[in-house]
């Protein structure tokens, strides 16, 4: 689930909000899955990957990375992302187009302080996304962890990551691919919307 | 559903299949949509959108657009991509990596001669991703197509992107976000396999 802290009351958030809730009337499962993509400037190469996205707080949608991984490092190198969901039990895919920042030190560590320490022995332990002999050896580092750490404390490379959509698209699937699509994008703080063709 | 044509027997082809069957069993909704992230190196945006993957035809990964449409633009101008699927009913992530290009002319044709009418209407009528006044013209434009257009006749500005991967990651959820992640990364004709941390 998503948690909704004073969600901004512009026309985008509140559609978003909408198909939020609709999609959660249908128990969609793993509702919280997004697909960041991002580009490397340095090796010239896009990537992408699912992350839970946590929070959305006013205008800033906010999940929780590893700061070493390789997402961060591409986030430094060119700081404007794609954010992707498909909602398939309301056949509802929402486009965010952004720019992204870290979170401040406090917020992590008052948020990390909050988790369950299951998932902290985790973030404690792993490299990110770094080569590792097997899959046995995530389960033991894991169990070291969780034995031998201070599981409450954020250890600095790990934190938030925020984002703010600069436009949005919302694209409802109809029938005979005659799909519904609304835009949004702010042109110097207002919203302007149009319809797509599908 | 995606068709599989002389499914090329490497590993990284031969996982992909095995995780398509057991998703196919447990009956995944939406089983061929497939998240591409682009880049566009004229406006210097990433970019992404689900398609749906139609075809897998040796290394070959195949779906159809319009070839006026952003991201055929964004193709021409940076032909590198990521690929992404995730089986929510296995909760199974996979990741590619690939260049793309345009399939051929009559390749484009002889698939659409064989797509039903319906859909080729919409393909014929839809300048995709370009404005329209309103969701209604959408609809009028469409019924105009199906009765004045050839609907067997495939517009030049329609056909398939292939994809070939240089880069496979399968990713499994498990408890505790003890997630199983193994990489296989093409290095000179060769798959060299790893294990990632979660």
């Amino acid at each position: 689930m998503i948690k909704f802290d004073n969600i901004n009351n512009e026309t985008p958030y509140l559609v978003f909000r909408d198909k939020y809730t609709e999609s959660v009337k249908a128990k969609q499962k793993n509702i919280e899955a997004i697909c960041i993509s991002s580009y490397s400037s340095e090796n010239k190469e896009v990537n992408a990957r699912y992350v839970n996205l946590k929070i959305i707080d006013g205008k800033e949608f906010i999940f929780f990375s590893n700061y070493n991984s390789p997402k961060s490092i591409d986030f430094n190198s060119h700081n404007q992302i794609t954010a992707l969901i498909y909602w398939n039990n309301i056949n509802v895919q929402i486009r965010m187009k952004a720019h992204i920042k870290k979170t401040s030190r406090e917020f992590n560590k008052a948020y990390f302080a909050g988790r369950d320490e299951e998932k902290n022995a985790l973030a404690i332990s792993s490299e990110q996304s770094n080569v590792i002999d097997s899959y046995k050896s995530v389960q033991e580092n894991y169990e070291i962890s969780l034995e031998n750490s201070n599981l409450s404390e954020c250890p600095d490379y790990w934190g938030g990551f925020s984002f703010t959509p600069y436009y949005f698209e919302f694209w409802e699937g109809h029938e005979k691919r005659l799909n519904k699509r609304e835009a949004y994008e702010d042109q110097n703080g207002i919203w302007i919307h149009s319809f797509l063709q599908p």
